[in-house]
């Protein structure tokens, strides 16, 4: 078995065991680009390093041995040669980028021999000093897991002793203290000295890195973004290349497009005489990318063309590290960009533009989950006009927030723990550490750190709005205080509002309002609804949600909640009279009182559908869910009802269940008390006859809810025709409706033959026939869920997405044994997972006909509706 | 189609569409038996009528013309003839006997001007004037629904009057002054005159026989007794025989055997000068039917000849009625005898050693259903010789029990509802009203009636104990007392006890005990156990329940529920404080303390079971359901705990859970607290171990409840195996046991190919799967359930019968999915369902190895296992 490969031997397509970065880089290397040589260790090595209890076998200790002597003498260099040294960087690189997440090790190799000839043979101490003490700090800390804070100290004590502001600024004499202070350190903290043999530095690193694979801060990344634990990381091995030579020396990482809007400039930045890390660290502000075409137009001019090339070959928008050293230009790694969701579109739509890609592959190019983030809310503009512009950062990533102010990762997660939603994270500059505190975040304020610093990067990955290098600002961690400009004081209380599209920075609460559908993100819709087989509507209750639903082009509503209706205050008094009735009359009395406010509601939503299919689904909770539940409420209601507080109290225990969710609700309700399913029979039928007559096209289909048999349905169906065909007399009106049920007892997919052969149409309510699959309590399953994600159990949450093999299988076969019965019967899904890409997906696959979902995931189930059918086809 | 049909064209397996009345007319008609002529409306002709919106179809009107017709000639007789009037009688039949439960019309034909002639042709006024006031009383009860008090109060008015005691006693113009009152009571309530027309009279009492099939006891009677309500009534009309013309004429019913114990002997009684209801409604009591050979021995001896060619025939216990008319006997009616279970199996065995049936046939004799009656108490000896017997009645219904008084019906219901489950019905007699306090009681006193009367043959019906004809007690139902001999007075506080095998009343609570399994009853258990296929397994969880199991030939445990030991005083207390400990370690401690119970409680079982498998499921309920729920115990607690009460309050709360069904209960405690599953495991080999050390054969199974994936599964199992290999190799012992699961989750059955590549066992729940499956929480379904039965959406309690459409075909699948992975895999039943016959029938089908069900039903699973494999091979 090969675990290690030249990157003359590997190309683009090896991702899965050469990771991303060692993919690309062997890939760049067969594009003759100026690619530093180097070999890579496959990710198979790294599983097989856990397999083997975190030892590196043997054959593969030899298969580096091998790559290394190649590598020696492609450089004529050699590891710890004193004249001819070979320095290399030892970098971990997974399938799928985990920025920031894994560890790298630099300038390896050297020791104290080989900075004395490296010295003579480069005349430059200062940056041979530089390199030894970079490679001390980072060994002790990547492979050695000693305090960070002692290195750093050291560091900013000798600066601090000097009066020395900048590293740059450093003698070679002051870095040579500092090597000694360090070694020093070292020992003080292991018990041993900093290993001189280059071979074993290397050994090490290459453990380490892969160690780096399972820190718990990798963890917490991959479980946020769906990475398997089990895939592992590559280590590449690559001659060092140094930006830190002097003035023509440099480092920046550059995206070929704009990694936030996603426009076609050339985005990036870069320091003069840094190494790779000082960038990304966010310790000194880099400078934009287009100022390096004054300080080296050549090497600017080759970088511009070697972007093409990338471009052109990889079709997508590039993210490249690059080094200038002695005015020589090396590529250091290329990938697809990250990018916010408007700019993966409008690159997507550019790109089919450009004739690189076709529409089925710009489709493709962007993540369905993320595109409700093209509506993030915007300012308001009124708001906007009276707010007070108080300093201005970097638009590191676009969107509009609010809140109130935390200063650290800790403070987020509690005070939004306590129930505080709106929290913007401000820092001096953020690390890996923080990211639970930026995701809980309504946004990320940071004083330093350019584009492509740790928050940027990270923020843009989760769509979620960040200014970085913002300078003008003081952190006072102590105090908890945010000064402008050493004037203007904030505290924890107080509102800030960021606008990540701009860098402006407000003081206090600016209000904010949804986006509009405009452009190529309106192109670009476009052409998923031309693709796309599913049906998409909508779950909307009220008209408002509707009418929002047909912005975003819904195809109808999948699901109209009645009960939601009856929670508001104007109607509740009447339905918890009707819940209490001693007998049938007083409870049709009370129904009575009740109808109005529904066809009303009614009338709304098919107003606002005009001509597009609506399904309203049968009073479902059980009624105790409608009860009053605290003393004082129930005081209120025993007034009003004019009965005792103890019988009342009475009535609502006995209404009490054991386990509510498989108790008395859903059909239930109508075959214990018909006057229920009558009641909302008529109202639906008299708004729909009163719509009509207004002129506008109304398609009511009436959903009996937690059916499990036929002989069920067709009790309620019976009830639901005989009030239909009575309103319809009285009217004097005929109207064509559809009745259908919802598949959500696991009962009812097994007998979904007999059952189709009366329901017109099925609504498979994911959420309860999950939650019955697997006999999971959704409100109750917090309590053990976890354990089963921690002990892989479980990979994924069943409630977000389906099931496929076990829920799925039920949905599979009803749907097959429905159809066996009724050719045409319309199905769909209304649960959760209905604006879920991976369940969409499924829906697709098993030829549904509409998944139904809240109204900020139709475009998301839009785009994930198209690409289910792209992939299906194998048009990718 | 034909909806009419003579006794002389049908044959007895026309039951379905004559009824078993009308069928066995047919059928004794045939066999040239002397039996009134008549014909038989068909069942259909009932269904039509329901379907016609109550009405008789013209074309069924014709063909009953046509057959009265038919009838006219036979007899020479003619209905409404002055001279020669043919009577006759209406009476209900339907496919299985409903005793008591549909009406019946006597003495049809008789008017004013029928009633002159007639008395002129037979000469005796008082007969014909007797026929003529029980046909206006009988139709104006049945047919017209007039309230039969107003007719018995103006008959017993006169009768006070008259200073008469017995109604033989009545004069022809006492009769006919009572004939007047009548008329003239008709006319008051219906305003019509009582009708002249005898085919009117014909045509509505048919009707009313109709109409009787659907009337709310016998809709109660049916569901108790799983009858279809759409089955029909057949109605017989037949021409009319006396048995109250005088001293030579009487009438009478016979059973062919005894039907309480089953010995072979004439077991009948009969009243002289009487109409066949005299002697079922219990009013006179009748004389035994021996005695009729001294009177009437020519009758006696062919009425003799004429049970054994039935019984021949029918190769069945007979049940008759006989009239003699002057001196000639007639059959009115044969049909199987109901039986108790003991005479069921006294006979069916005597019936194969007669060589009447072979053993298969004498297996399907016995309702599995009731075999467990054989093993109803019988009284303790001890406590028998100090009781105080205090009056004798007939033994009407064997068996033992005591209980508290009980006046009526309604006050056994609302006592039973109150928890009361030790009652006894005392009656002066019962009327079909009264089946459901019949039900509920322990045992049923009637003053009247004989062992024929209703409630005899109701109690024998459902196998409970009844003394009937029990003279020497008055009840006073207004104050609620019993008085014996007049003098010793029972209240409703007072206990009495009732021998039903021997008519012994006896003062006081008597307790009582079980009975033994011997002679032909332990010989019918052996054919059973010799035809079945299916093993039989006990769900016991101590040592007593699995020796009582192993006395009724149990094959193993197929489901020990851990949990029910830790209610224990004893443990519960290291039980709760394992369920609030704050951290790992303690809650090791308290299952520390708790394995020593569970190792002698395991210990128990395995010496019980000797040899025998036994099944032992891990801890299964929510911790919570562990936990004090009144504020007294909570303080107990608190204080043993030494925490605050709020503080336990708050732990409590925190364990609460909203679908607890749902919840945090089964595997899934194991997965967040491995340490339950590893006492448990460590206490079920250490058990083994010691036992085995004993020089007894063990062989432990170990089962996983809740499981619906293979991960889940073998994450426990991982646990177990390991805990397990722990004890093995501290004691230095291996030892063979089994890892299984309980297949209880929709999930678990389509998953269950995967499963079983690593469980060696599955067991059904088919409670919790039922629920799962259906949606139906068991513990609120009672809100509902009942609206489903009344609606006839449900025509079966899924909890009682396996749902073989639904539930069993996700168990039929999972058994073929696991078989596909396994195919030797041990799969059985071990919920409710294991102890019900249509259950077992279906499991037999689907080739399960074995079902499980408490002890007392063993022998039901037994009995249902054997005749599931002789129903299959269509032996019958």
């Amino acid at each position: 078995m090969r675990y290690v490969y030249s990157f003359s031997e590997g190309n683009k397509d090896m991702r899965e065991i050469l990771g991303g970065k060692g993919a690309n880089l062997a890939e760049m290397t067969s594009l003759n680009l100026p690619v530093p040589s180097g070999f890579t260790i496959t990710t198979e090595a790294c599983r097989k390093y856990y397999l083997e209890n975190k030892t590196i076998d043997k054959d593969i200790l030899y298969q580096i041995g091998e790559k290394l002597l190649e590598l020696e003498e492609k450089t004529g260099k050699k590891l710890g040669d004193i004249n001819n040294p070979l320095l290399v960087s030892v970098r971990s690189g997974a399938r799928v980028s985990m920025p920031g997440m894994m560890d790298t090790i630099l300038n390896l190799g050297m020791n104290d021999k080989v900075c004395e000839g490296l010295i003579i043979k480069t005349n430059n101490s200062r940056f041979v000093y530089d390199s030894y003490r970079r490679l001390i700090q980072m060994f002790s800390d990547v492979v050695m897991n000693l305090p960070k804070e002692s290195f750093e100290g050291l560091f900013d004590k000798i600066k601090l002793e000097k009066n020395i502001k900048n590293d740059t600024d450093l003698t070679s004499s002051d870095l040579l203290e500092i090597i000694n202070k360090y070694k020093e350190e070292y020992r003080r903290l292991t018990n041993t000295e900093f290993p001189q043999d280059p071979k074993v530095q290397l050994l090490e690193a290459i453990k380490a890195v892969f160690r780096s694979w399972n820190t718990d801060r990798a963890r917490t990344y991959r479980k946020l973004n769906g990475i398997d634990d089990n895939w592992g990381t590559a280590v590449n091995i690559q001659m060092m290349v140094y930006g830190n030579m002097g003035e023509d020396s440099g480092t920046g990482v550059c995206f070929s497009r704009n990694p936030a809007t996603g426009e076609k400039n050339l985005y990036g930045e870069y320091l003069i005489n840094a190494q790779g890390e000082d960038v990304v660290a966010g310790i000194r502000t880099p400078k934009p990318i287009s100022t390096l075409n004054e300080i080296m137009p050549d090497c600017y001019q080759e970088f511009k063309n070697i972007c093409e090339i990338l471009e052109n070959h990889y079709k997508d928008m590039q993210d490249m590290e690059f080094t200038i050293e002695n005015g020589k230009l090396y590529i250091l790694q290329t990938r697809n960009g990250k990018r916010t969701p408007q700019a993966a579109v409008k690159i997507a739509v550019d790109l089919v533009k450009e004739g690189k890609i076709d529409k089925d592959e710009a489709l493709l190019r962007v993540d369905a989950n993320t595109i409700d983030q093209l509506l993030h809310p915007v300012f308001d503009e009124g708001d906007l006009k009276n707010a007070k512009l108080i300093a201005k950062g970097l638009a590191a990533s676009p969107g509009s927030a609010y809140g109130k102010i935390c200063f650290s990762k800790e403070e987020v997660q509690n005070r939004y723990r306590t129930g505080e939603k709106d929290l913007i994270l401000v820092r001096d500059e953020t690390s890996p550490e923080d990211i639970e505190g930026i995701n809980l975040a309504n946004g990320i304020l940071t004083k330093r750190g350019g584009m492509t610093s740790h928050a940027a990067v990270v923020a843009r990955g989760m769509g979620k709005c960040c200014i970085s290098g913002c300078n003008n600002i003081t952190i006072d961690y102590i105090n908890k205080t945010l000064t402008i400009d050493g004037n203007i004081i904030f505290n924890s209380e107080s509102y800030i509002s960021l606008d990540g599209s701009t860098g402006n920075v407000y003081g206090g609460m600016i209000k904010t309002k949804d986006s509009d559908i405009t452009g190529e993100f309106s192109e670009f819709m476009d052409w998923a609804r031309q693709r796309k087989k599913l049906q998409i509507r909508v779950n909307a209750d009220i008209p408002r949600d509707a009418l929002l639903a047909k912005k975003f082009k819904a195809e109808g509503i999948g699901l109209c909640r009645t009960e939601h209706m009856f929670f508001e205050e104007d109607r509740i008094f009447h339905f918890r009279k009707m819940i209490l009735a001693p007998n049938r009359e007083k409870r049709i009395e009370a129904l009575n009182q009740i109808l109005p406010y529904q066809r009303s509601d009614f009338e709304g939503l098919f107003m606002a559908m005009d001509n597009l299919p609506v399904i309203i689904r049968l009073l479902d909770p059980p009624l105790h869910e409608f009860l009053p539940k605290s003393e004082e409420e129930i005081v209120i209601l025993a007034n009003s009802l004019n009965i005792s507080n103890e019988s009342l109290k009475e009535k609502i225990s006995l209404l009490k269940e054991f386990n509510p969710m498989m108790g008395h609700r859903g059909c239930r309700l109508d075959i214990t008390y018909p006057e229920i399913a009558r009641m909302q029979a008529r109202a639906i039928i008299e708004a729909a006859i009163n719509v009509k007559n207004k002129g506008i096209s109304v398609i009511p289909e009436i959903m009996i809810p937690l059916v499990g048999s036929k002989t069920e349905f067709n009790f309620v169906r019976n009830i639901l025709i005989d009030e239909i065909e009575k309103v319809e007399k009285e009217r004097n009106c005929n109207l064509s409706y559809k009745i259908g049920t919802m598949i959500e007892v696991p009962r009812a997919t097994i007998k979904a033959d007999e059952i189709a052969t009366v329901a017109e149409f099925f609504s498979f309510g994911t959420n309860d026939l999950t939650q019955l699959t697997y006999g999971f309590s959704r409100d109750d399953s917090g309590k053990f869920l976890n354990d089963y994600y921690n002990n892989k159990i479980l990979d994924f949450d069943p409630f977000k997405t389906i099931d496929t093999e076990g829920v799925g299988k039920l949905i599979d076969l009803a749907s097959k044994l429905s159809r066996k019965t009724r050719k045409n019967i319309e199905l769909g899904i209304c649960g959760e997972h209905g604006g879920d890409p991976k369940s969409i997906e499924f829906c697709n696959k098993i030829n549904l006909n509409y998944v139904s979902c809240s109204p900020y995931r139709i475009l998301t189930a839009t785009l994930a509706a198209a690409q289910a059918v792209i992939k299906e086809k194998g048009n990718k």
